[in-house]
């Protein structure tokens, strides 16, 4: 029987999945295949620590380049996470000719271009199918199943941890501290949380995306990103008598070219992360928990959605198994390079931000005074913005402050955030104005 | 540049997405397929039928024989639909060493096995995306995404069909003539509307994406079929009540061998199309319309749904178009049989359906008259049945009926219809018992 050489380098959560994945379904795995899949090598950083599934010591090293130059080795299995040694590691196995998997969105993020680039030159493939979103096949998809198409826009909540949080918040009311805290205990947050709740893993995921789906070369800092730390309860309660429901969405839209762009000139992409307000009906409201979910507007297709767990030992470790056996199949039919890498140049170009067009709700904190919705509306109207539905609670205290929310049809970023600065300097606003997108999927 | 040919066989609805998305698309696919897919014969049954998109004449034919036996066609597509010339058309194509792509269903679900194992025979590939939900990626999802796992139950919205009508009767209250007859002026529901609403097609669907999922063999006789015909608004708003809502579900469920078989004995798999109440708030109770969805839970993935436009010229065309860029690519690399068809041998075998266990809710049609309760509480009870809630409607005629809804807990077919039996046989019974079983999804 045939087989396929393959190294492993880390070995924490989803390396212990991809093992055990491999192992218990050796025999099904090598029936479909028609070749055997061997690990030869696992790189530790530990080799001492105790781990869960036993790795026979004679596999196990602590030397990168012992992956990197075995040539029993065909494929280099990515799991290291962070984007230094991760790039070397990758960079050196594609220039020994090794195919890679990797489940390292933030090494794409970075330095994508560098990884496929050099794949490119050396006729290898690069896979990276549990990069973004762990089990939902939504790198597959884009690659093969929409090959034919030509999407419009994605809707994406791609982190689970603050999914989990916005889902506690929302259901139980909780301030966001303990929503917090419940997710830190129960795993689903990490100690430091940072990367997760300001957004920035989802930037790095809506980078790897938005390279598939539309053609863009975009890296996490030119998407507009806002972290969920600023939401309060008060915000789920105003949303809810609106009719929505409060997600981050990672969201990629193709807009036409720039007025007065010459002819010819590619089309436009908004690329941002931030709290969303839709409707509470839809297929994305009901994402609850930790789970992830990517909604696809494309111009055959239609709406398309795929769901799904984005983390865990198991369905990370099956993305990247299904990524191995798919390399593999490509190995024994001597096809690599069979689906295309991401496209050389980029097809979009970013949208500046100020031209993001959505609707907007809008939470002032204005003393309650006769005239103050009125001097709020006209700060409105006199930037072109205009005004869907407001409420504003009664309150007896004269002089202490009063919500108002407002939610706008759709505006222009640029005129939304002069407005608010004008209405922010006037004596009677009392807290700067808080401001959430809404996004109709 | 290297050229695909192929040749298309019937041109419907389908067959001019098809042509539109590979024409409108051309210089994309060539680009990430490095060769260009060339249509090298259209056959028509009426080649003087207008037609939206023109096919030059030289293209046309109404000879199936002039696809199968012209050397420069590679791939075959067909899209006739009907069992008879097109099993005919994919076995000459097979037998002259052609890939097929096929976007039917009901042949497949006839008469796959012939069909896959003369394409093993002769070392080609057959793929049919567009034969299940169109435009869902499921088929891919189930050949490839999921090679690295086991899925223990697939839970599918496969009908859009009946969706639709559902839909409308649970939003807007309708008796389901209505319904229907509304989806047939909207041209979702075809004149003849047996095949939709008897489950007949979801369950041809079931069938193709149980022999994927799970290894089955399976023939739409084989599967337990109940239509939505009998349906009434009075069962959508008692299942409101009980916090479900009612959707035609696929179900197909991984159950281990039955007891006392041998060692080693292949799994069972209950396989059943029936409406089903389904909790109020799951991601399948909020697909509407004519759109599908599955669901599938797997061992490593746990979760995961995918959702699309299950029918209509471009979603489906879109879908036939994918596979006709896969198997270019497979030609272009020479990798045909890259991923591998449906196991020869299957892998479960079928559940009797006497043994398929669920929650059930019954709406019973009894005189209002004391003990009646007792009465038929005592006759579940005498088969084991355990029940979960119980509803009564106060009425004031005696001796009218009144109906009486019990919700079970999980029970067996069969104990279940024998004390439907026993209770549908009582005097004081005024008509057949309404049962619809209940899914947890």
């Amino acid at each position: 029987m045939r087989e396929v050489g393959i190294g492993i380098a880390g070995f924490g959560t989803v390396g212990g999945g991809v093992l055990s994945i491999l192992r218990r379904h050796a025999d099904d795995i090598e029936a479909r295949l028609g070749a055997r899949i061997a690990v030869r090598r696992v790189a530790l950083r530990d080799p001492s620590k105790e781990r869960a599934l036993d790795v026979p010591r004679s596999l196990v090293t602590t030397r990168l380049e012992d992956l990197v130059e075995d040539p029993e080795i065909a494929v280099v299995v990515e799991l290291m996470g962070g984007t230094d040694a991760a790039f070397d590691l990758v960079r050196g196995a594609l220039l020994h000719g090794k195919h890679v998997v990797t489940a390292n969105k933030a090494l794409l993020a970075a330095r994508g271009e560098e990884i496929f680039r050099l794949a490119r030159e050396k006729g290898v493939d690069v896979y990276y199918e549990a990069a973004v979103c762990g089990g939902v096949p939504i790198i597959r998809t884009l690659r093969e199943a929409l090959a034919s198409d030509r999407i419009t826009s994605l809707h994406g909540i791609v982190n689970g941890t603050t999914n989990f949080i916005l889902t506690a918040m929302a259901e139980r009311g909780e301030p966001i501290g303990t929503a917090l805290a419940e997710a830190q205990r129960l795993g689903y947050a990490e100690a430091d949380p940072t990367l997760d709740v300001s957004g920035g893993d989802a930037a790095q995921k809506l980078c790897v995306l938005a390279q598939l789906a539309f053609g863009a070369r975009l890296s996490p800092a030119d998407v507009l990103t806002e972290g969920i730390m600023t939401l309060e309860p008060e915000d789920f309660r105003w949303g809810r008598e609106f009719g929505y429901a409060l997600k981050l969405l990672a969201v990629a839209r193709r807009c036409p070219p720039a007025e007065g762009a010459p002819a010819g000139a590619p089309d436009q992409l908004e690329a941002r992360v931030h709290p969303s307000f839709i409707p509470q009906g839809s297929l994305l409201a009901g994402v609850r928990g930790a789970m992830n979910a990517v909604v696809l507007q494309s111009e055959a297709l239609g709406a398309s959605m795929l769901y799904g767990q984005g983390a865990g030992a198991m369905p990370t470790g099956s993305a990247v198994v299904s990524d191995i056996i798919d390399l593999s199949r490509n190995i024994v039919a001597g096809s690599p390079g069979r689906v295309p890498l991401p496209p050389e140049k980029p097809l979009v170009t970013l949208r500046p931000h100020a031209e993001v067009r959505c609707g907007y709700y809008l939470r002032f904190s204005v003393r309650d005074e006769p005239g103050v919705l009125a001097r709020t509306a006209s700060r409105l109207a006199d930037r072109n913005i205009s005004i869907a539905a407001v409420q504003q609670r009664e309150q007896n205290d004269q002089g202490k402050p009063v919500p108002l929310v407002i939610v706008t049809h759709e505006a222009r970023e640029a005129d939304l955030r002069a407005a608010i600065q004008d209405i922010d300097r006037q004596p009677g606003t009392l807290a700067p104005t808080r401001l959430i997108r809404i996004e109709s999927v």
